[in-house]
C-alpha cells in the first residue's frame, strides 16, 4: 500500500470516533423519546435552510438522503406522534409546510443540547484528520 | 426551543454532510469489492494504533464498537476471501495477530483514495459547526 501508514491511522482513528458518535447519537435520541430517525427528522425541520423552520417532504428527502415515500411515512407518524404539524403554504396549496409542535421542540431540544460534548469530542477528532 | 435557530440549522447541516459522507464511503467500498463492514474491518487492521499494522480481535471490537463473536466471524469470512492473514503473536501463543493480505492491500488503498475528496468536503462542513 503506497498511502503512507500514518495517514491511515488517522483515518482509522476518525472512523472510530465517528462510529462512537453516531451510537451515542442514538442512544440520546431513544432516551428523549425518539428513534435515530425521527431525532434526524425533527433536526431538520428545526433546521430549515432558509432559517424559516419550516421545511416540506421534497427538502427533507434531499436532505436525508431518504426517498419521498419514507419521509412522507415518517412525517405522518411524527404527525401522530404529535411531533410535527402541517400547514399549507400560502403561496402553492399543493405544497404543506411542516414544523415542530412544542413537544416535539421540546424532545429535539433535550438531545440537542446533551449531544453538545459528542459534537465537540467529534471535532476534536477531527482536528488530527490532516491528510489531503 | 431555546437553542438558537441558527446553531440548529448548523447542526442539521452538519448531520446532513455526514449521512452524505457514509453513503458515498459505502459506495466506493462496494465498488472496491467491500461492504462497508469489511471496508472498516480492514481499515482498522491496517490502522493499528501502534503503528505496527498488526491488530488483536480484541482491539478491533473496541474500534469498531461490535462483539467480539461478530468481529471473529468477520475476520473468518475476510481471511477466507484472501484479504487478511493471521499470524500467532511471538510473546502469546493465545494471541493471533491480523494483517492485510496484498490484495487486503490493494482493496482497502483504492477506497481509500476515492474517499479522499469525500473526507476533505466533510471536514469542510466541520469548519462550519462552531457550537459550544
Amino acid at each position: 500500500m503506497s498511502v503512507e501508514t500514518a495517514r491511515v491511522i488517522e483515518v482509522a482513528d476518525f472512523r472510530e470516533a465517528l462510529r462512537r458518535f453516531l451510537r451515542t447519537s442514538e442512544r440520546v435520541a431513544r432516551q428523549s423519546g425518539l428513534t435515530p430517525q425521527r431525532h434526524l427528522l425533527l433536526l431538520m425541520i428545526k433546521g430549515a435552510r432558509d432559517g424559516s423552520e419550516k421545511s416540506t417532504v421534497t427538502e427533507l428527502a434531499e436532505r436525508l438522503q431518504l426517498a419521498q415515500s419514507t419521509v412522507t411515512e415518517l412525517v405522518s407518524r411524527a404527525q401522530e406522534a404529535g411531533l410535527v404539524d402541517r400547514e399549507q403554504s400560502q403561496s402553492d396549496a399543493r405544497v404543506a409546510h411542516l414544523r415542530l409542535t412544542p413537544e416535539g421542540e421540546d424532545r429535539l431540544e433535550r438531545s440537542f443540547t446533551a449531544l453538545a460534548t459528542e459534537r465537540a469530542q467529534l471535532r476534536e477528532a477531527f482536528a488530527h484528520l490532516d491528510d489531503d
